[in-house]
């Protein structure tokens, strides 16, 4: 089967965030991503193609590239996209895991999926995100992610709110914020359960949050430069706690 | 002065390695870089900007808003430009720092401007890159490096040379190359002199260059994640060996 006028319209309508809402799906792209879902057992709807997709036995259609170019996002179209079925999660409780990330205003997508690839490297498996920060149907935020938007989940809640939350279900918890201030990421000596707050590289974190932490973590470094990328510095923070 | 339709195309013939290379100039974007190119002495030769410029005595130009829209790299311009002189620099002998970066075909221009504002953070002064990898004085590298590139040397060279002419130098030296089947970071025991080689997410590391390394090193972590971004894996690498 081949794809409709009326689908093209629907799939364009999935680049922005109302449309993503309204139709309760978002959009993946590329052979590498869509096997990365299929494996993942992601809640593909359909995907599009223009070669037949060997392994898939769910909701297909075949496009032309010049129909592909009018519904992909990127430049340069690759070969594929599908739609994946999204609901805004709910949240019930934190999982007993050593670490919860809160992102605190992180506008930037491609800093968001990488920062998503990363708990998925650790093992880390909730994302706490402020209402502000960009939402992660974005798809530049899938796409960044590498598939591990399939496999972490994803909250946007009131941060404050959160930290509470998270010290009540766990009250020795180590509420942790990047500061350039703060102590040695080398010399931590956390309990069995912690929450890192990362701000943005513009805003930083919100000094209200500030008063509700345990602890400002620091990331040494002898050279000038003024600050790191948010998603290195998560990377780097991370990888000093899990070790 | 106002700038001439001359210079409008000069500027615009920047955006390409060809007219970087045939003027001699790269092109920095907006304040803050500007004012962290006058901070660092940068060989700026001239600010063409929106409004006056308060702190500077050197070559200046008033361009409009829509003078500044045809000669930008950037979607939405930011007040000013800038050239700065640059010529490739040549490569005499490695400093005597704990660590030198080798990147291997690393093309995303993105991810070499993160890289080399790691270097920057750590106090890492020399970056080797494989000829193959995107210049540095492309504009994306220059604006992701948040003014690293005027503090951190970078050399396009031959990888195995380098190796060589490190090893040479220090012949006690680690020659690290990151790879899924290396030790953990977090149990390294390195002399005082250390390469590390990265290479590209998409082409890993040349196997040639694999054979004259002494030591594989990986980023211990429990999830599902194939990779890390390689810009992320630097900089946990970095944190590691320079801790």
């Amino acid at each position: 089967m081949s794809i409709t006028k009326n689908e093209i319209k629907d799939l364009r309508f999935l680049h922005s965030k109302r449309g993503r809402d309204d139709q309760g799906l978002f959009m993946i792209e590329g052979p590498k991503l869509i096997e990365e879902a299929i494996r993942s057992k992601a809640p593909i709807k359909c995907i599009y193609s223009v070669d037949e997709w060997s392994n898939w036995k769910g909701g297909f259609k075949l496009l032309s590239s010049k129909e592909l170019r009018q519904v992909s996002t990127l430049k340069t179209p690759n070969k594929a996209i599908a739609t994946v079925e999204y609901k805004p999660k709910v949240f019930s409780q934190f999982s007993n895991h050593k670490l919860v990330l809160a992102l605190d205003r992180i506008n930037d997508p491609g800093n968001l999926g990488t920062i998503l690839r990363i708990a998925d490297w650790f093992g880390i498996n909730q994302i706490i995100c402020s209402p502000e920060s960009v939402e992660y149907s974005n798809s530049k935020v899938v796409q960044a992610s590498m598939g591990a938007i399939f496999r972490v989940d994803v909250f946007q809640m009131d941060l404050t709110d959160s930290i509470s939350k998270f010290k009540e279900q766990f009250p020795n918890a180590a509420v942790l914020a990047a500061d350039m201030a703060g102590d040695s990421i080398h010399e931590l000596d956390l309990p069995e359960n912690s929450m890192l707050i990362m701000g943005s590289e513009s805003h930083g974190i919100d000094p209200n949050l500030l008063k509700s932490i345990t602890k400002r973590v620091h990331i040494p470094g002898d050279g000038k430069a003024e600050s790191l990328n948010v998603g290195v510095a998560t990377g780097i923070i991370c990888s000093s706690i899990m070790k």
